[in-house]
């Protein structure tokens, strides 16, 4: 399964993207140079990052990584992390992977994600990594994975494919 | 649109479902008479609900509501609560209305499920509501939405469709 | 489940919408009176609908059905007409019930869509049912349900939760 | 962003996954010697990919390709491939990739997926590529992705996230 060449979009000025080929993820443009520390800036007035124990441990362009440790307080019923909880790291990967491409004027909103949960989310922490699949002007598409990390060992929990959006000019939104 | 007549399923021994149409609901029928006790007794030992200030106000077959109070330290960047908060009052919803109608010994999982954010989550309290869309022996699926409640008035905030699969047999995995 | 009373959204613009409520549905309004000539002739113009056998059988205002009969020469490996299928009739009647209520100008595209298979999609003919459930400036949110008719019943086949884009200025492209 | 090592899952006796990593695929372990002939054989029955000229152009364990060349009679209202069409051969490709690593005897069912559209659909031919993220003895989820190619240059095209069920002892259906 080869990388597949990649053409710039003709219908609406998207910039051209990587998809699934990690070595074609450096070509990934962010438009301004400060692109890291908005994004860290905003990920610190996420109080719930705070709340729920997690970090923002990686800022790439196109890629973000979060990590949390295990907690007791933030299970389902068997004693796994909930999938809401999931959902919260691997949303805010996404969703800030995709703010470092966007304008330095834009906010950032999730219009949807899906998730699927491959395994019980148990292990010494939980990794989230959140990339970009397609840039665009208005719509951005990013796909992220959440890891459980135990003895040194990373094993899938969870998969997102999301849809964000850029907003800009609207007044009191700012990322 | 009118409410369609509902066959039993011939592909895979599944129980009759009632769709969209809030008037069919009534159709289902639990498989054993303590299953609000049973659900309530799961949900209590989710202590990422307890948490997050959540509490189940509804118990139903094929129907579980849930809410949660609005909390600062619960939200994101814009000052709403989170996405993954939002999707964990509905995920549990929606697992919980699966659960109403599966056999006492089974266990519920999320397999998946995909949400729609529809408006800024902010308001007096958050409240979830599941229900069954199709109930099945191994696989239900289910809908949910999210109201944000404001001087008495609901608005919408989220929408989810979620697939669940019901565990037998598995040791130690119990609701 | 009562319904909502609704208010419109102060983040992003977004007319009022109606949910889950049928009765609230009446609420939207076209911004134009030629909406539904307008929804036919783009219809007309989906060649792959000619190709399937399939034919828009109602539009008003956030609501478009679409048909098709059974045919064999759509079918999957068991003989049920094919997901693929199936979603396509579910995508243009979704589609279509988004572009109802965008501006006489606009064109729309599908950004995503999940799709829940609930039975075998076999019967006489399949009906899609597309609705808005939050119509936005932008970005518009969608339902929709297919069922197959067989002997006047209905069964439901699929439902789907899609997200539809309205475009407005991008040289030749309109609806 | 390095490979994570993988271990069996201990909840639902799933066979190790390979997740992200393309070198780590080869890990999957086909159940049966003959799975090519069965996938092909069951292909070959789904009469809609005929009528839509689609052929299996590569079957391995858990990856599947179908390409089908870009028809007029087959496109939306912009003269681009109908996402339907686009979704069927997704969804074909990343059901036969389920199925290459399920039991002899068992048959596959698609529960759900979700499909995000990246690019309008055009160009000489369409590739969909279906792989396998987390094989399970009920449920396996995997992803795919179309790419249209245009003077051998592939543009990514669609992605989906999709969710498989192995049904087995079902009377008539088998693959």
């Amino acid at each position: 399964m080869a990388c597949s060449r990649i053409e710039s979009s003709d219908l609406d000025n998207l910039r051209p993207l990587s998809a699934k080929c990690k070595n074609e993820m450096t070509n990934f443009q962010p438009q301004y140079p400060d692109f890291e520390e908005k994004v860290r800036q905003s990920f610190a007035r996420q109080t719930v990052m705070n709340t729920i124990g997690a970090r923002m441990t990686r800022v790439a362009a196109g890629e973000v990584e979060i990590e949390m440790p295990f907690r007791d307080d933030l299970s389902q019923q068997h004693g796994f992390i909930h999938a809401g909880i999931i959902t919260a790291i691997l949303d805010s990967a996404c969703g800030y992977a995709a703010l470092t491409l966007m304008p330095e004027d834009a906010a950032v909103l999730t219009v949807e994600f899906k998730v699927n949960l491959l395994s019980p989310a148990r292990g010494e922490k939980m990794i989230a990594r959140g990339r970009v699949t397609r840039p665009g002007r208005t719509v951005t598409v990013c796909a992220g994975d959440v890891f459980a990390l135990t003895d040194d060992r990373e094993k899938p929990i969870a998969t997102m494919l999301a849809t964000m959006i850029s907003l800009r000019d609207r007044e009191g939104m700012t990322d």
